[in-house]
C-alpha cells in the first residue's frame, strides 16, 4: 500500500508521523563552538598551569556571539569567548572564565590547564552529514521538532493522517441531536469513538446511525470507503446472533471480508477484524464501555500502524505502555482462556493510590465516567487479590 | 480571573476542559429497560420454577427495540423482550431466554425463577435527574464524551484554550527559515516549545526570535500580552549574569514581575516564574534540552491549570503520572539539595526494558532525539545504582 504523504509546517509537526528517514544535510555544529564563557587558547600553552604557577596569555581578540571569529591565535595568545561562540583559528580549547584572572593590561592568567578539545564542541561532533537523525515511522514529539528545527527543516514530510469513519448501528439508537422516543436511546458510541479516534492521531468522520438493516449498512460502509475512508469502525451488531449483521456486511463489502471474529478478550469477545479490499474494517460491541475498551486495547494500536507509525521507530513496545501503580481494593478473579481488562477508578487515600474496580450492571453510563483506566489480567492468571499492587493503564496514555 | 468559555461541538470535545458542572437533566434510563434477551414477567409468577417444575406463561405480546411497550402484563403472562427493550407495564423482571423453553402454541416454560428487578435497569438507576455527572475542570476523555452524548449534550461548555506566546532570545539565534551565518545557530526552542505547548492542550503562537536587547524584548512581551496571550514563554537569558535580561524584562512588564527566580531543579535552575499583571510569564533556559525538561516538569502543569483543569476533577495527582519501569544501565548520582531529572533512552534487550542515561556534552541536538523520557532523582536521594528498576516518565504522557 502506498501511504499518502504531505508536507507539514514544523510548527504543527508534533504528533505527526515522519514519512521518510531524515538525514543530516550538513555537519552540526558547522563550526567549532565553545560550551562555556572563557578564553580560547591553544591547549598546550596551558599545560602545567596551577594557582601557584599560572600561565599568562595576551588577550589579542574577542569573539562575539553570532559573529565570525576574526583573526587567529598564536602561541601565548587568547581570545575572550562567549558560550556558543565560534572558536578562532589556531585555538583548540577554551578555559572557563572561573579559572582565569585578569592580570594587568591585556593579560590574563590561567590557573588550570585544559586538554585539547576541552569546553569545545567540534564541527560535526553533534551530527555528521549523511547520518539518519529520525527514522521513517517516528511519531514526532517536541524534542524531535527541536532537532528538525536545528537542521533547518521548514516543511516536514509526514504521512497523511488516516481518515477513520465511525458508524453506529442499532434499531433503538437515535443520532446525536435527535430526541429519543419511547424505548429509544441516544447514540453514545458515535461521539465516543470519534473522540477516541481523534485522540489516536487520526482524523475521524461520523457517518451516522443506521438501523440493523443489511442493505443500508452495506451501502453506508461502501459510501465511506468510496469517500476516502482509510478504515471503517462499525459498532453494534458484532455478535454471532442472526440479528448481528456486521460479519455479513463485512463479507459482502470486499475480499477477504471478516478475518477474525471473536477475540479471547473480556470485554471484547464479539470483536470483528476484517479487510474489504485494502481497507481495514472493524466491528465493535454495541455496549459503549466494551467498545471503548476494545478500542483502547485492539483498535488504537492498529490505527497507529495504519498511520505509518513503525514499532522500530517508537520508544516503548506496545506491551509496555505507561501505567500508574495502585493498590487493588477488591479481589479480581478471571476465568482461564482469555485476557481480561477490568475498568477501575483511581482513589487517593493518605497520599496512596488505590484502584477500585467499577462494578454495576453492564451498560450503565455512570460507569463510563467513573472508570479512570484498566487493569489487565493476563490469560494465564487467575486474577489479583485485594491489597496487591497492580498496573493501571490510564485512558489515552 | 474570569476564564473565557465557549461552546464546543461534542464531536470535537475530547481533550477540552469542562467549564461548568454538568448535571443530569432527566433520569437515565428514561424507562425500565431489559439487559437481556428473554421474557418480561411478574417476578412472583416465577417463584419456585425449576427444570423439573417449570412455570408456564402465556406469551401475550412482544416488545420491539426502539418502540413503546404496548399493552400490559397480567398474572401468568409474558412478553418477548430484546436486550435494551422497554419493559411493559406490570412486568418487574426479565427471564433470560436461556432459562425458557417454547412449549406449544403461545406458551413458554420458565425453568429458573427471577427476583424482582432481575435483568432490568430501572428508570433513573444509572443517572438521576440533578446529579452532577462531570465536574467543572475535568479534561474530557472519550468515555466522558460518550456520557455527554448519552445525555443529549450537543454543545459542550468548555474553557477556551489558553493562547501561549513563545519568544526565543539570543544574539546568535536565527529564526526558522533563515540561513545561519558564521557563528550563528538556528532557533530550536521556538518550534520545540510551540510543539510542547500544543501537546499540552493550549494554542501556541510563535512570536519570533529576538536579540538580547532589553527594549526589544520588553516590547515583544508587551505586544504578545496586548494581542491576547494568556501566558508568555521566553527562552534564553534567564540566568543571573548581566547579559541575562529576562528577569529585568519581566520586572518592567508589570507587577509583581519576577516571583520565583531559580528552582532547586537540575536541569532548570535558571527558571523564572513571573506575573505581569494577571498574565503568567515564564523564563526558560536557552539550552534546548533543559528548556524542554523544565517545560515538562514545571510549565506543563501550570499551563494545564491555566486552561482551567482542576486537580479535583482529574484521575491522577500530578505526582503520580504514568511511567514505565526499566532497569537502569549505569549508576546515576545526584547532589543534595535539588531534584534531578535525567534524560534516558529506552532500550529493549531480551524482552526487557533498560534505561540508558543520555550522556554527552550539553547542548547536543543528537541527544534531543535519543532521549525517550526522564528518570527523577528526588531531592533527598543520592541517586540510583545500575541494575535498579526505575520509573521512566515518557515525553508527553
Amino acid at each position: 500500500m502506498e501511504r499518502p504523504q504531505e508536507a507539514c509546517d514544523i510548527f504543527s509537526a508534533a504528533g505527526r508521523v515522519l514519512a521518510r528517514d531524515l538525514a543530516v544535510e550538513s555537519d552540526v555544529p558547522s563550526f567549532d563552538r565553545s560550551t562555556v564563557d572563557g578564553y580560547a587558547v591553544r591547549a598546550k600553552d596551558t599545560f602545567g598551569a596551577t594557582e601557584s604557577a599560572p600561565a599568562l596569555f595576551q588577550v589579542t581578540g574577542e569573539v562575539r556571539m553570532g559573529q565570525l571569529a576574526e583573526g587567529s591565535i598564536q602561541a601565548g595568545q587568547a581570545f575572550l569567548m562567549p558560550t556558543g561562540g565560534m572558536l578562532p583559528d589556531g585555538a583548540d580549547a577554551v578555559v572557563m572564565v572561573e579559572y582565569t584572572e585578569a592580570f594587568g593590561e591585556g593579560t590574563v592568567a590561567v590557573v588550570k590547564d585544559v586538554a585539547p578539545g576541552e569546553n569545545v564542541i567540534r564541527r560535526g561532533e553533534d551530527l555528521l552529514e549523511g547520518e539518519v537523525l529520525l527514522q521513517q515511522g517516528r511519531r514526532l514529539n517536541a524534542h524531535d521538532v527541536g532537532a528538525l528545527a536545528a537542521l533547518g527543516t521548514a516543511a516536514v514530510p509526514v504521512f497523511r493522517q488516516p481518515l477513520v469513519s465511525v458508524i453506529s448501528t442499532g434499531n433503538e439508537i437515535v443520532a446525536p441531536g435527535v430526541e429519543p422516543g419511547p424505548g429509544q436511546v441516544r447514540d453514545i458510541n458515535g461521539p465516543a469513538l470519534v473522540a477516541a479516534v481523534s485522540m489516536s492521531g487520526c482524523r475521524a468522520r461520523f457517518a451516522g446511525v443506521y438501523n440493523d438493516d443489511f442493505d443500508m449498512l452495506l451501502e453506508a460502509c461502501r459510501h465511506e470507503i468510496g469517500a476516502g475512508a482509510s478504515a471503517v469502525i462499525l459498532s453494534g451488531g458484532s455478535s454471532v446472533g442472526p440479528a448481528d449483521l456486521t460479519p455479513k456486511v463485512f463479507d459482502a463489502l470486499g475480499k477477504p471480508g471478516v478475518v477474525i471474529h471473536g477475540l479471547a478478550l473480556r470485554p471484547g469477545k464479539p470483536t470483528i477484524l476484517g479487510l474489504a479490499g485494502g481497507t481495514p474494517v472493524f466491528g465493535l460491541p454495541g455496549h459503549p464501555a466494551s467498545a471503548l475498551v476494545v478500542f483502547e486495547i485492539v483498535i488504537k494500536p492498529l490505527l497507529r500502524a495504519l498511520g505509518g507509525e513503525s514499532p522500530g521507530a517508537v520508544a516503548v513496545p506496545a506491551q509496555k505502555q505507561p501505567s500508574v501503580k495502585a493498590v487493588l481494593e477488591r479481589n479480581l478473579s478471571s476465568g482461564p482462556g482469555r485476557e481480561e481488562h477490568v475498568r477501575v477508578r483511581l482513589v487517593t487515600r493518605d497520599g496512596k493510590l488505590f484502584a477500585r474496580p467499577v462494578l454495576g450492571k453492564s451498560g450503565l453510563i455512570s460507569t463510563l465516567v467513573r472508570a479512570d483506566g484498566l487493569v489487565r489480567i493476563p490469560e494465564e492468571s487467575g486474577g489479583f487479590e485485594a491489597g496487591e499492587v497492580v498496573d493501571v493503564y490510564l485512558w489515552g496514555s
